[in-house]
């Protein structure tokens, strides 16, 4: 969002956590903002570091636009808190290929013949009720199936309940293992990805191949920092976290 | 792709036939064009008017680039009359939200710290074996299966075997009809979209209400231009358009 941000505007980092590996949520403060600022943009939960928001930052002196790609559906927003939010489906609502996006309207700006492709203009999508070009209809049909089945299940509310119940199993083994290790700082712990390392780093590839072979897939960190990462989004059920967790035990008593 | 390419640059129509309401495709000659054109941009097929280049125009003074979105897959082509070809898949490829591009490598521009947004760059995706972003996997995959079944049916050869003899059957019986008619130019006729207007064209929505009652949908003309309007793409087989002769037939023979 930086790098594109930087091709139109004088757009800067006004904090950042880089130097401790992005292990934790800095604190956006106010007066950190620019107070011309159009807008500040956060990312509600970071899949590559496993961390997340606790909570949203309030009273900036600008709108919060919000990647909310990762987390939206698995845990509860306001949206009164963000003057844009944005998502890709591909985590918690559906096939990859479709965005949601939430915009206060007054935030949609005009198109002053300006260089801003009509795709890329919110108020092409706002004015046409979101159909100003044939839209990815199947990718919005399942996510419509996925929505119905979050409200049928008890709504957003519970989803974060199983979210958190499924995070705290996994943070638990981990944090009562010495073998595996957390990433993240304790209380900006994402509850849809689980970053953790194993004391003997060059084991990770065993321990990914033990794994696969108990029917566990996928846990392998992002190639950008490595070590190990669950991604527990909504559709990943408790017995798959437990799953893991009986595994990672097996491992440390087997092979640590 | 004029609209668009307004925003950007001195952008014009060469020709047109918009007095003649779009009925046929103009002659596009080479002097039309400025020798200093960075391209020029082509429709194959046009699916409201129901027209098409029958020759693709040759020996420009600039790279010829094509929307070809609903004709790829229903007719050969020589990729090499083109500098870029890119069409939307929801016609003869499969599921709405993806978009192919085939792109001669010389006319990729490098990203000179442009506004350029890195989603709309082609040098994003041809550095990354189109995988810049999580791709829409479900739609890839649908094409993925179209294409093999292309292949096994005989390839693209036989599809525009296939969609010839269909056309060929609906502009015999509109040609041979007093009663309906033909929109486009004889020679500039799509094999893709057939479209024709009643004598009487009060009666448009009595015809496609009778259409309906046997079994045949989707055959009203797009809002812009009325009358009525056949889509024929690969998926469509012999047998639908026999229905739809077979109906306009009866059409005919009891209202007209």
């Amino acid at each position: 969002a930086l790098t594109e941000a930087k091709r139109w505007c004088a757009a800067r980092a006004v904090t950042s956590s880089k130097e401790d590996g992005f292990s934790y949520v800095p604190e956006l403060k106010a007066e950190l903002v620019d107070p011309d600022a159009a807008y500040v943009h956060i990312t509600a939960n970071n899949t590559i570091y496993g961390t997340m928001y606790r909570e949203i930052p309030q009273n900036l002196p600008a709108p919060l636009a919000c990647d909310m790609s990762s987390i939206i559906l698995g845990k509860q927003f306001d949206v009164r808190d963000f003057g844009l939010i944005y998502a890709g489906a591909q985590k918690n609502m559906g096939p990859a290929g479709l965005t949601v996006v939430i915009v206060r309207r007054d935030l949609i700006p005009d198109d002053v013949d300006s260089v801003v492709p009509s795709m890329l203009q919110y108020k092409s999508f706002a004015d046409s009720g979101s159909m100003y070009n044939t839209p990815p209809c199947y990718s919005i049909y399942i996510a419509g199936l996925v929505y119905e089945h979050i409200e049928r299940e008890g709504g957003v509310a519970e989803f974060e309940r199983r979210n958190r119940k499924k995070a705290e199993l996994l943070y638990d083994c981990i944090d009562n293992s010495d073998f595996f290790g957390g990433t993240a700082l304790f209380q900006d712990r994402s509850i849809m990805n689980v970053t953790f390392t194993l004391a003997n780093a060059e084991q990770t590839d065993d321990f990914v191949a033990f794994a696969k072979a108990r029917g566990i897939i996928g846990i392998k960190g992002h190639r950008a920092v490595g070590g190990c990462r669950a991604s527990i989004y909504n559709a990943m059920p408790q017995s798959g976290v437990e799953a893991l967790v009986e595994c990672m035990k097996e491992y440390e008593s087997k092979k640590a």
